[in-house]
């Protein structure tokens, strides 16, 4: 009765980037600015540290919507970038699904803004084509808790899994020693806390 | 063993508003008023756009609970409304199942006073008889969070999901390309920092 | 796949008060003790109000957990009061499912303190062995959120119906016309903004 | 040694509006979006209602921060709208303090975006000019509450009353036998809660 | 430079009650109405008790204000009874000021709603006369916690001094020897967790 | 259609901890560090309490993750402790799964840091294995409440229970008559309001 | 016009600990309880560290109210404690009085439990009779945030400088080098996240 | 009997960086850690751009506490950097003193770890010796929010102006026209929501 242990497998995993766009992103009110834009950062830099196919996607950019945010774009300079010319639901539009389907993947790693539509549209329908979905809900942001949680709750009844861009990196890259120097450079530079462990770590062991 | 996407359908909707009465709301201490004022008239909004046939219900207006709220009136001056005269759940009141079965549709959406009566109870009895429920969560109030979040999952578990009204609109609309203006009027009306976004935009744009 | 529409009827059920003790309540943060202490006089009066068989239950009352809430033994004084000897479960004491079972109800309505042990326990147990059961939300107390939470998520996966003291007088009164006075003197007495209504509008119409 | 009760005066106040502008307001984050558009717009018709003289100003409209919210210029049509060219500090730009000057007012009430810049200073200037300055905290708003609570003390240490829409608009009216129906109409457009007190009331007196 | 100890005097005392009116308590939010009313309860219990000078006054009780919540005027039968036909400020209703300069008391303890705006105007007014004001913080309500926090800072400044119904109930006692059951029971009445502990108590010493 | 209540049983059960390093504690924020510290202690308490197999393990204590708490090491000298060379997944570690298959248990109860890997991926391996899994959310942390509430939706879903670390005392307990003492003795250790009530009850029953 | 700063010293200080009982404890709702635990005893472990005279205090031992927490008794076995037999300020009792000015100090470090009662009065007095009164926030507790906010304003405007046991015990501290150890085994029992910073150092260059 | 208005200026400004060490920044738990990473960054990037002098010192950097946080040195390589060998309170050590002195600036910007200590010490030493000191309130962290509150109100008490980056930065620049690419830049790094309105409008007046 309950949902199997589908994990995420670098080999099987495409990310999907909904509408992080410079006008939207004046509507996410659930998270703290700065946190979310390190989480989405985090996000596309483990993208593209695991060498996942990564799929953009905006809506209007030429309106009050807003350009996607530079970074991204210098992120995933080669990758497929849709500008919707009007779908809500990025599933709808047929440009988007054939580059998630040229990917050949399975697993898609999905967020945007905001949670309950541009997210949470595109997970209803690709579960419902039988993709696995994983929706980074730390890089995903909305209007207020109460928008949240009623998009967590829709997702989840309908076989999402929950994930953070942290517990994907960890779940992704399975074992410290497939690359130590890469992961930790990841994660120091979005986790202040762990910059900190290393800075302390380094200077201690240094000083031997 | 997840529900399956059933995804709304401007032709297949109907919109049912419970008991959104004058002096109820003095009980709906979950959401600031002002946000839920707007939240409720986004909703009713929303469906005099779609031109969704829509159900009005009250309980006991002549007595404390207080008459309907007044806009409520004037945006559906001729939708059914049907005054229960004793009846908690909604579904309890042959008139208002029938109003509902006259519509002819299958998917419900529906908002009301307080979450976990006038919400729960028609959502629960609706979904016995194979309707699909759709709450609007966020035009749903009630007296605090804790009964919020009990009211919540009872209606998940039993098969309703869970949206705002902002999601909403966007699936019931599909495509901006059906109507931008509309729509866009809609989303300035009710969601400040979009209607921010496009008066920036406007000038930016007049200015040119 | 989702959890039928079992609706409270008066002709089938019960309620289930466990180790609401003196001392056992300064365990109780999750809520505050003025809203606490009204939630759970409110599902006592409830109780007697649908004239539903009523079981109370203590566990070591000589001891430091303190003896029974007076209030409660004033408002039953003839129902059967279990005083465990040390069973956790209450469900393992026999007397206890005894008295239930003498009641003849297949809707079990359950309140305690603490609600991952004392509420939650019997309520996973009571489920296994085919009973309905309702847990009253805003009566059960416990440590902190935190532990509220996974206490709810635990009960709510074996198929438990999170309701409310509230919800509970509403789905098993069904309609106002069976007893106007008697259900909104309960609510008066239970809701400060529900008595506020009722003395504007007695006010108003008073003056009439 | 405690400050002497300066109270507000229709005949000696004057109201600064100060950089609401459409792009500024994405920045605020310490009160919800619904509310303090409703805010300050009650800030504004009370200005209007009490014929307060009052003065807008803006910081480098044609660039990111974005033009005045249109209401504000609809509001006040005539006012004296000033433009800065550069100076943070309104105070600090000559046109805006003649501006107020010509109103021959010493009690300025103020509201803006950010809290403790475009408020704070010019509050902090009037004060060491022996201004009275009585701050709208509730049509102020900035980045979160840490920097907001920052921004009152600093305000209020120099001599600041904080004070917010309704607070201001009951002390200008002082008696509501000066006219019930205004104020009533105002308080009812801004305030749901009081909106449904009256609805109510009008109902059952209609009634009679 | 600092405010010297006024204490609170049994012989100098008197307390205003402000507009606790059945329609305007639907404003306050800034506390959960199950405290709340007890808080307003208690105090008034604790007048009653220590048989302080007590003043009652509402603001238009025909109006949607609604009528004085009855369980004060049960209280205090034979108090003055000030309905302000217009006036805001209390202290500008000279029936108001001549009932408290009647009782000859310089100490007053205030409480009411809202808490910017019938409480602070008049704690202001008497700051001003001279009377030393105490302001009963949690008897006291209002829309939010920013207005509360507001109306705080501006009485604060002015010379009021901010306690509590259980603190001006201690102040006042000063020593538990002058009535121990008297006080024990004002307080097993209002703090639900002293009555725990006093009901423990009576237990274990009833049963040596 | 739900989960059957799988209770735990002192004969079946084994524990769990998972990374509870001082390095990796410092990303704890979901839940304040007194409070942490002491239910992981508490866990650890009753684990011995119980005399439950016990497995602790770590990962790279040599680098910036520090070594495990001293105090767990204390506790439980004698217990198979697998410092991972790497795996961030303990279950993809043979020896850890080795460790666990060798205590011959089907029910695991589990807890580390962070809940969304270190808890999370374990948990959600063991369930595919067919083993009983209990989290002790109380005693697991991460970065915040977002990633928390993430991670339990996923290992709620995929068939975990939800516990605490009171709850799985009083689970395995399941009779006070086992032993009063000993329990009493470490709910007073880790539960202050407990130990408050014992010291009451003491002081007074030895006053007799 | 500012405060002066009066900086504690260790020859100059003494420290009064008020009403910790253990019944008294559980009306302690502003704080958590573990975290409240440990700052008291931290505060108590402080003292004896600086060799501070301390002086206990308890209102009604024998009643409801509780004894002193055992954990004080053990700390300062010798330290004078004054069992009040009535008077709700400790100030007024003139054995309390007479212990502190024995002590021949001029700063008094103050904790307990209410703080709006007796640690405020207490402090008021202490104030008014020109000794240096130092707040320990967060050893003191009481009913909630609001009840804590007035108390904490009105000790405030009348002198009495606010900290915290940690600030207390840096500032008497002065220097490191006074005492490395003492001070660093002080912190690493109470603040767990310097515990672990002891802890990973420690393993680190112990591994040199 | 107000605190003037002591304005920033650039050329009478100094600021003080305390103690932001890797260790001790584990402590910080009153500010989310992405936020407050930001924060303490922006201040440096403010105090560089205005070229004001500014003054490090660290606590034990060799023991636990840990390095100060290597950005903090890379923007300052050449600022006075005080490694105090054991003084708690920075204004203790001659050398930070005198490097302070050395600059000839009266007004002193000061932030660090924790609040209650390493900031306010030195600010209430700062305040005895006639400098005017403004805290960042923002670029300061502690252990939670009751004892930041703590430490405000004393600092603020003593005359301290608590002040945000953002405003430090707004008040130093006075005009726009002084620079606009420059501090458009420093809040284009800082703060998100700012940085997206200039990528907007960028986008939009590039496409003109």
């Amino acid at each position: 009765m309950n949902k199997p242990y589908v994990r995420l497998n670098k080999a099987d995993a495409a990310v999907l980037l909904v509408d992080h766009q410079t006008g939207l992103l004046s509507l996410v009110r659930d998270i703290d600015p700065d946190r979310f834009k390190n989480n989405v950062l985090a996000l596309a830099d483990l993208a593209k540290y695991f060498a996942l196919p990564t799929i953009l996607t905006t809506s209007f950019e030429q309106g009050p919507n807003g350009p996607l945010v530079p970074e991204l774009k210098e992120i995933f300079p080669k990758a497929p970038f849709i500008a919707r010319p009007g779908q809500i639901n990025a599933w709808d539009n047929e440009d988007f699904v054939q580059a998630i389907k040229a990917t050949g993947k399975k697993q898609l790693i999905i967020a945007g803004v905001v949670t309950e539509v541009c997210v949470a549209f595109p997970t209803l329908s690709a579960l419902a084509e039988g993709f696995d979905v994983f929706v980074v809900t730390d890089a995903s942001g909305t209007f207020n808790e109460l928008t949240r949680d009623s998009a967590w709750r829709r997702m989840e009844a309908a076989g999402a899994q929950l994930m953070t861009w942290f517990g994907v990196a960890c779940e992704l890259h399975r074992d410290w020693r497939n690359d130590i120097e890469g992961l930790g450079q990841l994660f120091s530079n979005h986790i202040p806390d762990y910059r900190n462990l290393i800075n302390s770590y380094m200077t201690l062991t240094a000083n031997k």
